[in-house]
């Protein structure tokens, strides 16, 4: 089905809040006159700046547009509650918005159709629906935190053809070229938070903020640490502006008080086996508000994500190489047979300079 | 540089000889009159049946077209040899033929330039080039053959997403789809030979022979079986139609004649370290008219032929799941650093079916 125009320019209006939303999904608003003439658009802001709805009013009013009677095209359901900025399906009514269309309701099941309920006893018209896949696809982390508590988990691989990640002795700098790094980077960009573990600091010692791109904030890092062996050292504390928190199994080691000094905070979550208990850890970091976690861990982390069914998306790029032996993408199995693999759909794929960038998502069923 | 048009029409035209000229070259020919109509067409026949220009000249001469004084479009040096057939620079200047386009000299070293010659001789007019690329492209084993004394070596690897081509007890059927499959027995067909190692034979007892595609012929069996321990009842003897020979390191074995009298041929090429010789065996191959080897072997064969650097092009099949734990692609290594990697490039990337088909070349250097 073709989208309405007006409509189709806010999705592409929404794709401008990428990396900068956060945690609030990505939405555009286009409001059009009877004539079809565009009176105002907007997308979403910083969080605790304004929602696409009130910045294509505001776009609007500048222009000095009346917006009596127009149509507001809107890529979510207006929300009618009190958060950072005041409910944006009040102010359309109080505008004078006669149709809102809008391709979704709501994800959290608490509040879907409280908007449409307001805007409606308001007068206003209500069409939803144009649209909604592709609200969908610009926001599975916003989509999976409410609808299942937990970010949209992507874990991103840098491999050889033949999936090695690394040399047996963990060198692995670099493996894929310049190009697929900074490709990497606008990835981390979009995602609320960058999860790694302590195998990764211990032996790249990396950073994990975004450099290569530009960065309107920078992702949260998220360090899976059982015994806080983080070293105080360690350059992931380096990067300025961003939370840093560590999850560990360990409730009272003395080193919590040394990491908080170092403005990290640390959760205690540990599992049964003494490791940190990584659904546990998911759910907090969703309501943490986290969308989207983007892991850039090494085989072992991503081995115990893969056997608990916590990885949604892989994100890999296949350099033009071959490493004969060394590590590999994720340490799992060994598998009963081949039919347990974990199943995924390759969705784009694209050439990044020399290497191959491959997305592939766990098909619904693999999915938690 | 745009080609001619006839010049393109014999290149569509050589890409039908795939699978059926083996082990000549994959030629195209189109003869054209001076108003640009064209008066014959051809391509390279089965072994011992004509080659392009002379399939042209039958064209032309089954449609009554006088093509004295025309311009014959070829794509390959014509032959001025007699082996199978009569050479072809004879026929067309008997035929009258005023002007010969060919897309390059015929690769073989000592023979090329020659037809050139006996053309030029018989007062027929030369151009060389148009098409040079598009050729050796079509043609990668005859020009490795011709220019190198071996075969081009093709690896096919069907695989998970992260490197996996079986379980660590050897299963591996399926990985990937049933159209992956039929597109691998597709590459099986283009091939003069299938090379496998006893490993894989010992696993899975394969046929190794084209069944999923139409086939005008099947192509040799190569197996690579140092101490002669393929049973006489491994399904490999059992494709009709095929010549199956086996490289061992073993002179005076006595299962030899047992292997003779199943019809395959036995021949002896032993390394220093009781293994065969796979440098020798490529030149023996390409000695014995094998143009483009189509490897389908294990990790421990893969990787013998890459520490030797005689993997030209590597064919992967990667299905859309992880294995976890198992058999990687090839064997070899460990590397002294990642700067140690054999280089590729990859070529055509296709979706095939649920799956990823990956062309990758090893680059110039790295080619052998």
């Amino acid at each position: 089905m073709d989208l309405p125009t007006p409509m189709r320019q806010a999705l592409d209006l929404a794709q401008r809040a990428i990396g900068l939303s956060e945690p609030n999904p990505r939405v555009g608003c286009v409001i059009v006159g009877a004539d079809g003439a565009v009176l105002g658009q907007g997308h979403t802001q910083h969080a605790g700046g304004p929602h696409a709805e009130i910045a294509a009013l505001q776009d609007a009013a500048a222009a000095g547009h009346d917006v009596r009677g127009a149509t507001a095209f809107v890529t979510l359901e207006p929300c009618s509650h009190h958060g950072r900025t005041g409910p944006c399906c009040d102010a359309l009514a109080a505008a004078g918005i006669g149709r809102v269309v809008a391709s979704c309701t709501d994800p959290n099941p608490l509040v879907a159709g409280k908007g449409f309920a307001r805007l409606c006893a308001a007068g206003v018209a209500i069409d939803v629906g144009p649209g909604e896949a592709e609200t969908q696809v610009l926001n599975p982390g916003f989509f999976s935190r409410m609808q299942r508590g937990r970010p949209w988990v992507r874990a991103k691989i840098a491999a050889s053809l033949d999936g090695k990640t690394a040399l047996d002795d963990g060198r692995s700098q670099w493996i894929t070229s310049e190009p697929a790094r900074r490709d990497g980077h606008a990835w981390r960009a979009r995602a609320t938070a960058v999860l790694t573990g302590i195998g990764t600091v211990l032996q790249d010692d990396p950073r994990l903020d975004v450099r290569l791109v530009p960065a309107a904030r920078q992702p949260d890092l998220v360090l899976v640490d059982s015994r806080l062996e983080v070293p105080s050292t360690a350059r992931l504390f380096s990067a300025a502006q961003r939370r840093v928190r560590i999850y560990c199994a360990v409730p009272d080691s003395p080193r919590r008080a040394e990491l908080e000094a170092l403005g990290a905070e640390v959760i205690a979550l540990p599992n049964a086996g003494g490791k940190v208990d990584l659904a546990a850890m998911l759910a907090d970091l969703g309501r943490r508000e986290v969308n989207e976690l983007h892991v850039e861990a090494g085989f072992k982390l991503n081995g115990s994500l893969v056997r608990e069914g916590l990885v949604d998306e892989w994100l890999v790029y296949l350099a033009p190489k071959l490493l004969g032996q060394g590590q590999g993408i994720a340490a799992f199995g060994p598998l009963p047979g081949l039919e347990a693999a974990p199943a995924l759909d390759f969705g784009a794929i694209e050439r990044i300079g020399p290497d191959l960038r491959i997305v592939a998502r766990a098909t619904p069923a693999d999915r938690g």
